[in-house]
């Protein structure tokens, strides 16, 4: 194995792997979001503390994201629309399971690039027709990868990036959420 | 029915559904993103285009958002994790829909918050046990709503924004997402 340059300190989540073999209370995180209505559909998100390895975490800065719907939909666009933000997590989570990826196999990349499309009939969440889900029909990522590999690498690469990826797992099978007022 | 001032326009909302019941291809919208890997787990996501109404649109402004992973897993933190931007999805999109089924009700909102705390077993992503998912083990969500209405109104509003909510779909029902390398 070469010794790839990608950034990825492989090493540590190789040994993060074997310690919580042995301990999976530390295995639990709870990652938290706050949300705040503004006006109209337009709202404020702030990420900044977690849960894990058994104690409160935090982010280094707290991030505030804000959300809203375009103007074609008769509000202000004072920032991206909800489900705009899951292809955000999608491609992030995927391009980063690509270098960590890389770097374990010891393929130096030179550029990743990805780039979503998601479709979406909007039918469904204005209730034009019932049979017609609210969320996307489908998600397309495309991969753009130069790196010292074969593309039967770089296509592994993806593969397994695939397989590992948080977010990918979480649009592809169902999610328990519940809703509550408090 | 009282007309609420929460900002949302209820009515073009209602005459695009109307519209739209007569020209499916016009609800047909493709959301769109663009990641560029820096360096280790950390990239960057642009969003600014996307396709809707037969044409493509843009939003206002072009927004970049850095996705990491935190110190606690040998990264840079330089943004949020790509799952924290699933809870930023949910929350902002579960919050739209409380506001516009208010304005639709005449219900007049003082203040919404919703908190969010999503469950993760990070065993999943690091290969550590084959039998826990990559994903969220779950969602809570938790709203705090003041408005001009019974606490059962509220929990009405609550209930039929998750009826309508996009993102709710994609996570509690599978997406199908196609990954290749171009």
């Amino acid at each position: 194995m070469t010794t790839a340059a990608n950034g990825v300190n492989v090493q540590a989540l190789l040994d993060a792997r074997e310690a919580l073999k042995g301990s999976p209370e530390a295995a639990q995180f709870v990652w938290r979001a706050t949300t705040k209505w503004r006006n109209g559909v337009h709202s404020t998100t702030t990420v900044k503390e977690y849960f894990g390895l058994g104690q409160e975490q935090s982010h280094k800065t707290e991030t505030v994201f804000d959300a809203d719907h375009p103007e074609v939909f008769a509000a202000e666009d004072n920032g991206i629309t909800p489900i705009e933000y899951l292809l955000v997590g999608l491609a992030s989570c995927l391009t980063a399971g690509v270098a960590s990826v890389a770097q374990n196999r010891g393929i130096q990349l030179r550029s990743v690039e990805a780039t979503l499309e998601g479709a979406h009939d909007i039918r469904g969440i204005l209730g034009a027709d019932s049979d017609v889900r609210n969320g996307f029909n489908g998600i397309k990522v495309t991969f753009t990868i130069d790196a010292d590999a074969s593309k039967q690498e770089i296509e592994a690469l993806v593969a397994q990036s695939q397989k590992r990826s948080a977010v990918f797992d979480a649009l592809t099978n169902p999610t328990d959420v519940t809703v509550e007022v408090a």
